[in-house]
């Protein structure tokens, strides 16, 4: 098209041209095949910034010998509903993945199981992992931390911790899921990445310089984050009027799960690899309650917060209203990071396969 | 004294009293002594709001034959990592060290533990709890729902949730814990009234009216959120400009796993007790890491983020700041408080015994 709206494309097509891409980098089948499935279905859910597009990341990390696609997840300490989880230095979507089935394993057994994973890459979004234990009648919450120091401690202005994420999932008997799957940051850096390319200013603080002075100029913004040279504000602000103490206590809570016990890196570490850690956690309800009553719980409580009120968007509902369009039309992707992944299977030697829907 | 600085008063002076008043209520020695120690130790800790002025809501709700002072918290069902315990319409301070002290067991034989605490009331600030499972070198994790609905789904405006709070204990190498203990709404209940009471103004975005306009008035607006007829915003703010979605999402996480599993009440239940319902969960990392390793790397953690930043305020710090300052200089009391206690004293039939340090 040339009116700027972006081509769609089919959902198995980008799965075929993710694999062919992974599997041109060294990935063997069977890791490489679940990769492309976390990255398309987060696309597929509208969550661009974590999907195909991470492609480009990936790729630098390669070419800095920081990312082993050939690694296997294995199993280093081992509790009988804990387990502390090595990824290799591979990419993170094979290591989650080993980290959720395992989790989900021991919940069987014990009731509740909780995965530590350390020496990780970049996983995408947490949000499929989570709401995969929810579609099998399981409670899940999951962490990670994040590669880039973009959040300072509340009352600081050096960038220290990432945008350390959290997501949590349960299962609903209407069908569907509830899942929560947010950054611990006012906002996720990608969105102020946004607001520069569209030209607008951003709202008084989400970024302060390292003088403490909010930045609304986006453009500015983003520049002086990639640079360490501003921060992102914790959710709820850059002060504790606004809860922004409440923020970072949530933000460390993340980076504790996430790396303490695994022995992932430390904020500003420079390391060989990213050496991220993951934390998951899967409740087997049916392991101390009657079958399908924590789900009919969810229902009520969605009934009780939206009967009366049309406007309530539940946290999920936009990503499952995208997964609906997106599977029906196709997965729309902007021309620039055609061109992106055009040169990266150019550089790789795969084909590109991505043809636009008609 | 008469220049409205409050009397001080020595905390196992308090201990005693709030002992005599819960035995005349008819609590047993044992858990009477525990919700003492539980209560006096959030005054010291300088939550004034969780402690010793809650005997006035306890009473209420004991004169509603709401509350059992004699109930003994239960396993009802059990898994090898997981248990469900029915606190028998009890005060929620000796369900919470019960559901404490199952879960560092759980923990200890299978690296972690949880559990689901249904049918209980008001327990205190949470801090307490995963502060004493940190002092024993454990990483804990704890929730509970609320009795009064102050928060809205995003986009509605009718008061469902709680404020929800969330807190995590973390051990230190270095002495203290890492102690993150917040409400998931943008501010307590308790604020807004200290804000009415002093007559300041509320900021914007914190109280919102049925219409959805931000309410300023502090004395207004508390008198409305008494009510039901104003919202106090999520985390985050009243927008999701601002991040109110992430706050909304993890009320909700709150309020599923506190209250689903255990059965615990809805929001705007009409029960013949207020039916709260909380969660723990408790990492032993000495089950799965070199002994101290995670502590150590908390400590690592703090460093980087306090070196070169006097501003610093850690979560838990100013609370540890409260507890040496008041266990030294006595719990400071003010007289609008102590005459409560002296009339609470007389309807139960129990010597007010409390006495200013001199």
């Amino acid at each position: 098209m040339n009116d700027g709206t972006p081509n769609r494309f089919d959902a198995a097509q980008l799965h075929r041209q993710i694999v062919g891409i992974l599997s041109a980098w060294g990935m063997p089948p069977e890791p490489a095949a679940a990769t492309a499935t976390v990255m398309v279905e987060t696309d597929l859910s509208g969550i661009d910034s974590h999907g195909v597009s991470m492609l480009m990341l990936y790729e630098k990390l390669l070419s800095e010998d920081r990312l082993r696609l050939d690694a296997v997840p294995r199993v280093v300490r081992d509790a009988p509903a804990f387990a502390v989880v090595d990824a290799g230095a591979g990419l993170g979507h094979p290591a989650g993945l080993f980290a959720m089935d395992l989790a989900v394993r021991k919940a069987a057994a014990s009731g509740i199981g909780a995965v530590a994973v350390g020496n990780s890459h970049h996983l995408g979004a947490l949000g499929y992992y989570v709401r995969s234990a929810a579609q099998r009648g399981l409670i899940a919450l999951m962490t990670t931390t994040t590669r880039t120091p973009v959040v300072a401690a509340l009352g600081g202005t050096t960038p220290i911790l990432g945008t350390n994420p959290i997501a949590f999932a349960a299962p609903r008997m209407a069908g569907g899921e509830l899942v929560v799957d947010m950054s611990t940051s006012v906002v996720a850096m990608n969105k102020v990445k946004a607001y520069a390319l569209s030209g607008r200013d951003l709202p008084a603080g989400w970024v302060s310089d390292r003088a403490g002075s909010t930045i609304t100029d986006a453009s500015l913004a983003y520049s002086l984050l990639t640079t360490q040279e501003a921060t992102i504000s914790p959710l709820g602000g850059p002060s504790t009027e606004t809860g922004g103490h409440k923020g970072f206590g949530l933000s460390l809570m993340v980076h504790v799960l996430s790396a303490s016990i695994s022995g992932a890196a430390l904020p500003l570490h420079d390391g060989p690899s990213d050496d991220l850690g993951h934390f998951v956690l899967v409740i087997d309800p049916g392991s101390v309650a009657e079958g399908g009553a924590p789900a009919g719980y969810v229902d009520e409580l969605v009934h009780l917060m939206t009967r009366d009120e049309p406007g309530v968007v539940l946290p999920g509902e936009p990503e499952t209203e995208a997964r609906a369009s997106r599977s029906r039309d196709g997965i729309p992707l902007p021309e620039s990071l055609l061109e992106h992944l055009r040169a990266i299977c150019g550089r790789a030697g795969t084909d590109m396969i991505l043809t636009p829907l008609g």
